[in-house]
C-alpha cells in the first residue's frame, strides 16, 4: 500500500468510492507545494465520516478530484471539554487554539475578563488554525472555536450540568486531582496574564461546578498552563 | 511596602544591605525601558540565595546600584528532573526551553536523535530563554542548558541511578502513571517530529530504567508534549 503523508480536512461526505472535488487551494497546496501527482495516496478527514484513504485522480492547477479507497479510522469525538481562555499575545493565543486541538477539546472558547487586554479576537484565523492542528495530529475532529463573550456571561448562563476546571495561581495547596466521575461535561478555565480580578476569583470559588486545581509552585504563562490544566484532565479523566 | 513589579536575575550574592552593582544592559532596561528611578523596589535573585527585595540607590543611564532590603522567597530548587528533547524549528525549540523552566525543570538537554533535522542549536541564546523564563515565572532558580550531544552516546553514559519517562507515541495502551517513588532522580525523553527510528526505540525500551507513559490517542507536537510529559511527572512525583 503507498504511503500517505498528506493529511487533509475536506468539507464533502467520505465514503467507499466518494469522489471529492477539489478547490483552488487545496489543489495548489497538493499538486503545487506537495507535488503529488494522478495516483498519489493522501488521508481525508470532515469531522464527521472518521478517516479515509483517497487516490488522487485529476490533479490541476486550479482543481482536482480524489477519490475515496477505505476508511483508516473511525470518527473519534474528543470528550466532551470546553477549554475557556482570556486571548494574550496573537502568537501565544494561536499556540493555545492549537494545543487544544492536539490535546482534545471539543469546544475552545475565549473570554474577555476584567484583566483581559484584548477584547477582539479573528475567529476565522483561530479557526483555520485548530483545523490544520487537527491535520497535523492525527485527529479526525475539528474543535469549534466560538466568538470572544464576557466571563461575567457565560458564568451567569452556566449550564447545569457542566463541571469547570479552574486552575487559580493564588490557591496554594489546592487539590491536584479532580476527584469526579467520568463522562460528565467539563470546561477547564485558564485565566488572562494577570491573573482574575478579586471580584472575579470570589464568584469563581462560590460557583457550585468550579473544581479548583493547583499546576504547581511556579507562575506558568496562559499557554503553558492551558496544555499543563488539559494534560491533568485528560490523564485522570479523559481519553488518555 | 512598594510594589516591585520587576523581577531580575543577578550574578552576584544576594544577603541584607549587600550592594549590587548593574551593568550596562541592566541599566538600560530598568531605567531606560521600565522607567525605574532611585527609590524604586525590584525583585532579584540570583540562582543560590532566593528572592530579594532591593530598592534603587543610584540609577543612571549606563550603570546603576540597588541596596537589598529583604528576602521575599528561600530558595527552591527544583525536583532532579532533566528534560531530553531533539530540537525542531527556532521558535518551538524557544518555546520547549522556556516550558521546561516555567514548569521546574532543573537540567535541558537537547539531544541529536537519528531523525533529528538540527544537529546545532545555540546555547547561550537557549540559556537566556531560560533565564528569562525563570525570572517571569517567579522561580529562584534557573535551568542550566546543556550543549546538544548525540543520543546514543547520553544513553551509553546513562547514569545508573536515574529513571527516564520515555514518551512514545507508537505505543498504543502504555501506562499514563509512573508508579515510581518520590525523591528518585528522573529525566523525560521528548522525540524529534518525525518520531524515534526503528533502533532508537528498541534501544530505548530495553533499557533498564525506562519508563513508557502514553500522552493519549492524537500525535502531539515536540512542544506540547514537554509540556504534557512534564505536567505528569510533576503530578505524580514533582514538587506541585
Amino acid at each position: 500500500m503507498k504511503d500517505a503523508k498528506v493529511r487533509l480536512y475536506v468539507d464533502q461526505p467520505l465514503g467507499v468510492g466518494q469522489s471529492v472535488p477539489l478547490g483552488r487551494d487545496q489543489a495548489h497546496y497538493l499538486f503545487g507545494v506537495m507535488r503529488l501527482a494522478v495516483g498519489a495516496h493522501i488521508l481525508l478527514f470532515n469531522g464527521k465520516d472518521g478517516e479515509w484513504r483517497a487516490e488522487v485522480v485529476q490533479a490541476g492547477k486550479r482543481a482536482g478530484e480524489l477519490s475515496c479507497i477505505e476508511q483508516t479510522k473511525p470518527l473519534q469525538m474528543p470528550p466532551d471539554l470546553w477549554l475557556i481562555f482570556a486571548p494574550i499575545k496573537k502568537a501565544r493565543t494561536d499556540f493555545i487554539v492549537e494545543k487544544a486541538a492536539e490535546m482534545g477539546a471539543a469546544m475552545i472558547m475565549p473570554v474577555q475578563t476584567e484583566y483581559t487586554n484584548s477584547d477582539r479576537i479573528r475567529q476565522d484565523r483561530l479557526q483555520a488554525h485548530a483545523l490544520e492542528a487537527a491535520e497535523q495530529c492525527g485527529g479526525t475532529y475539528v474543535p469549534e472555536v466560538t466568538d470572544i463573550q464576557k466571563l461575567d456571561r457565560l458564568l451567569a448562563d452556566w449550564p447545569e450540568d457542566r463541571n469547570l476546571m479552574f486552575c487559580d495561581e493564588a490557591e496554594v495547596g489546592a487539590a491536584k486531582t479532580l476527584g469526579a466521575a467520568n463522562g460528565e461535561k467539563w470546561a477547564i478555565l485558564i485565566g488572562p496574564e494577570g491573573g482574575f480580578s478579586p471580584k472575579e476569583r470570589e464568584r469563581l470559588h462560590a460557583h457550585p461546578k468550579a473544581h479548583v486545581v493547583s499546576l504547581g509552585p511556579r507562575i506558568l504563562r496562559a499557554d503553558t498552563a492551558a496544555v499543563a490544566a488539559l494534560t491533568v484532565w485528560q490523564q485522570q479523566l479523559g481519553d488518555w
